[in-house]
């Protein structure tokens, strides 16, 4: 099988959105009047973002829904995305899997593959992703406002909590190991939150370097502080009992303390929410969190004075330093 | 320096275009009511597109440069990209040089780095390219029709002529391989022509893999079949004597017969535009080569009867076949 042939059978598809599809020098989309056109690349290379041995369509599905999550944390709606491709060699039995996984999770979201590239090396992957928005709706890290509370959706930290499994420096049975392991290879882009959040929220993040760090980032840009309390992470809640207070996964509550703020904290990989929005829309919050069945959970408090104070439920300040991802770090 | 900092000295710039640039979840544009938006995704891999040797300014402008050659080839004007980068390292010297070239291409283009993704890895460069089109007048392959004329602009054949001297197969003088080598590091995106052709070409496609196997595409997708008159192989032209009559460039016109069809023909790593048009718009063909001054050549005609014929000068066909490149061929 050539170049062309690997791309007509596991990757071109009718067009049902796109103008014109894979299999030209470009794809066209023609956007929506007067919207704005988000745009996401990520790019994903083994042994950095995923591990040689990880099911090819739970690959699939991460290296869109790492992308959809940035759409996400922007309150856009995707539409389209392109996908360049390097192989070490012709798979099959990978592609099937790559492909059955990728466009799963791309038909879920009416968002479709318009084109691309694939090439002969080292396994990389790059997504780029593309969205609309309503001019002004956008979800920016620059716009926290002193007061804001801060949420995050979902639960944090089960993917690191996998990925030290994998490393042999915890030990969990078998089916919290799946649990957790399904968090790590198969996020969920909070795309119907990001959505439900227009006009209610200041400001979003999508958590993929660890909690703080991408907290941080949202407080730099802003020129804001924040105060955490980690009285959330004591209580696990099982998703949908109340979509107010996610908590922590019931797998994570079994952890240890420091091993528990640790991985949710600073844990990274888990393409959840990180968002601030005014005191007075709290119910609407409420209400964006029920609408896109997602829940979130309040965690804190953006603050005038600079710097990121987190604080035990006893109310003390926990000074350890939480480390963010850094690929070059 | 960690990644953030990578990001922001070398890729980032004041948004000009854009209404969000580099350094959120995802960047934002306003596409112009109306326009289409054509999408281009190309990956570049150390050994496989570039030698290691390659210096990295040149580089730089080469992974644009193939990326706007696409939207070239549908007649887009480019408007903004994305640049993913796996880097194994941060080697500053190596950063400068790539961002610098890269730039520089973008800026005489007014095509704005608006967002992307950095990371560890093997050295691979994903770039993501938007351009606008009128709807109806993108060039497309599908559209090639029966007796429409044949060209390709500028010269085709020297990227693959520096590639041999590399390789050792090939001897030419030092100036000679200098313009070969800048034609095979830092190729020309025919952006000025794609536009002007808008609604006079028929069809187009960028020559990468190969003038014949590029037109190949064409033919598979209109449907139709061609011969092409290789009279045009036995004359160099300086570029700007006669803008409908290109031919090939001096250092290939001094190679034997052989090898200047091979290279030329099937050489690929040209970035010129192959494309058709009916004949009663040779006026405009020609007037859209002077207006956006890139040569263009006439090379043969689309025919009913499918498959490619080539001929010599004396019009005996050419019956040996010439390889189209094929990443995993």
């Amino acid at each position: 099988m050539g170049e062309f042939d690997l791309i007509t059978r596991y990757f071109k598809r009718p067009s049902q959105r796109a103008v014109l599809g894979v299999g030209d020098d470009c794809a066209l989309l023609a956007p929506t009047s007067g919207m704005h056109m988000a745009i996401s690349s990520d790019m994903l290379v083994e042994g950095r973002h995923f591990l040689s041995t990880v099911d090819p369509a739970r690959l699939g599905h991460k290296a869109l829904a790492v992308n959809l999550s940035d759409l996400a944390a922007c309150g856009a709606e995707p539409t389209a995305f392109t996908l360049a491709l390097s192989l070490p060699r012709i798979d099959e039995v990978w592609l099937e899997g790559f492909s059955t996984g990728l466009l799963q999770l791309a038909n879920e979201h009416r968002c479709e593959l318009v084109g691309g590239d694939t090439t002969q090396g080292p396994l990389n992957i790059c997504i780029t992703a593309f969205g609309e928005v309503p001019p002004g709706d956008a979800l920016l890290r620059q716009n926290a406002q002193v007061g804001d509370d801060i949420y995050v959706s979902g639960t944090v930290g089960d993917a690191r909590l996998a990925l030290e499994v994998f490393r042999g420096t915890q030990a969990i049975d078998a089916k919290a190991f799946e649990a957790v392991r399904a968090r790590m290879e198969t996020p969920t882009p909070r795309i119907a939150l990001g959505i439900a959040l227009r006009a209610i929220a200041n400001a979003a993040i999508d958590v993929s370097d660890g909690l703080l760090g991408d907290l941080g980032h949202i407080l730099q840009r802003s020129q804001v502080g924040a105060q955490i309390d980690t009285t959330w992470l004591q209580h696990s809640n099982t998703f949908g009992e109340d979509a107010q207070a996610a908590g922590i996964s019931l797998t994570l509550a079994h952890l240890p303390w420091n091993k528990r703020i640790e991985f949710a904290l600073a844990g990274g990989d888990d393409y959840e929410l990180c968002f601030t929005a005014p005191v007075h829309q709290r119910e609407m919050v409420h209400a964006a969190a029920w609408e896109s069945n997602t829940p979130v959970t309040r965690i804190g408090r953006i603050t005038q004075t600079q710097g990121l104070v987190v604080t035990d439920p006893e109310g003390h300040p926990i000074t350890r330093r939480f480390a963010s991802f850094d690929h070059f770090a």
